[in-house]
């Protein structure tokens, strides 16, 4: 059982924290039984499991694995209630997906920066059967925990890439994609007088403070509103791209 | 202009911050100049507002204020990056909106926890149209600082309702009103095949890992799910509520 803040292994999970640690080391760490549960049935490519022993499960044995102290689980956690098992996931074997393999529907995020927004954009894309997210340069790093918690273990389940987003959208615009945008301007259309032709459509949604920026709206094919009855003068953009992405299947 | 936290009126706003404190002195706390200038738009009963010189406004000086030190208002500030103005506002004043009195869609939240949840399902219902919220007791504090952030303001074009929700509930189908519930049975309808057929209905969304308590699903009309298609358990509460409440509008 490892006992010590000293040790190899504990240090490199400490630095699994930050986003910086995690590019160093080309690797990034889960925890929770859930979340564990969920790399496991995901054939995610787990580099090593660290428990509690009260929180084992028989499902750690094919993996490298070691227990930890209580201490060492409070260490680590970011949670301040730590559930007592973490695991931390092999990036470095992350392959490209192209855009050019895109197929169907897709989300684009453009400057989400809300970790619980970007979570819960993603896995309401998964409840809802999508299967491919880009991520443009300015959104909040997938792999912060508070994302991952959000998440629900759902980038297990999609593509999620990183791209740059003006790019990307050229080239799905090149393989006959529709570019759609979530936009307040006058050129918006109702969403509820809205339906795509077909499933060849990628929808930009943008972020908190500022919405789709200019420069990706410029490029949008169609502009779309969901339509406001109220006082507010806005939605969340994770419960927009609920209401978007629902209406949009 | 106040330089000391042991001011009478900073102690009282400090004791704001807790919901006890909130109970006691029959008010709370509202920071930033957009939810203070939502107040005085709506008419809040605002007690007295309280800012840094920089933080000054004109409309301020229509109500009992204050200037204060840069270093007090970072004192009373929840965010850690205070913009410099607070208000707070009276509770005593707050007629109980009776039962009796709703008219046309409610919304009935049973223990729903997360305070950003509950702040951006009464942002959605505001931004949707609807105007009438029942908070069950389960459910976290309207006044909690998380909640008053995320709700932007919005709990101000509302009636927002604390109530027993069994009760509540009852007296509404009493009135003819037919009880919708978000649930994931086996009797539960989809969405996309259900359409309310008058606007005198209440819908129920539940806590985050349990769902709607079974007690109050018992009294259920008629139970709804949003269909998935992907591998995630669930939606987040505040999606689903945009979603249902979108597709029910």
């Amino acid at each position: 059982m490892i006992q010590s803040k000293q040790n190899e292994q504990i240090k490199t999970l400490k630095k699994l924290q930050s986003r910086k640690g995690r590019k160093k080391i080309g690797a990034y760490l889960i925890e929770g039984p859930h979340l564990v549960e969920e790399a496991i049935k995901s054939q995610a490519p787990i580099k090593g499991i660290y428990y509690r022993p009260d929180a084992y499960q028989p499902a750690y044995d094919a993996y490298d694995n070691e227990e930890i102290t209580e201490e060492l689980a409070a260490y680590i956690s970011e949670t301040g209630q730590s559930q007592g098992v973490f695991a931390w996931i092999d990036l470095s074997v992350q392959t490209d997906f192209p855009i050019e393999d895109l197929q169907g529907p897709v989300i684009a995020l453009d400057s989400v920066q809300d970790p619980g927004n970007l979570g819960t954009i993603i896995r309401t894309a998964d409840a809802l059967g999508y299967q491919q997210i880009l991520l443009g340069s300015g959104t909040v790093d997938l792999y912060n925990d508070k994302v991952l918690r959000s998440m629900q273990g759902s980038h297990f389940h999609l593509e999620v890439v990183q791209a740059d987003l003006k790019t990307s959208l050229r080239k799905l615009q090149e393989r006959g994609y529709y570019v759609l945008a979530s936009a307040l301007d006058d050129q918006a259309q109702s969403l509820t007088d809205y339906q795509p032709s077909d499933n060849q459509w990628v929808l930009v949604l943008g972020n908190e403070g500022q919405g789709v920026s200019e420069s990706i709206l410029a490029l949008a094919d169609q502009k779309l509103y969901i339509p406001m009855a109220g006082q507010a003068e806005s939605f969340n953009v994770a419960v927009a791209a609920g209401i978007l992405l629902y209406a949009l299947a």
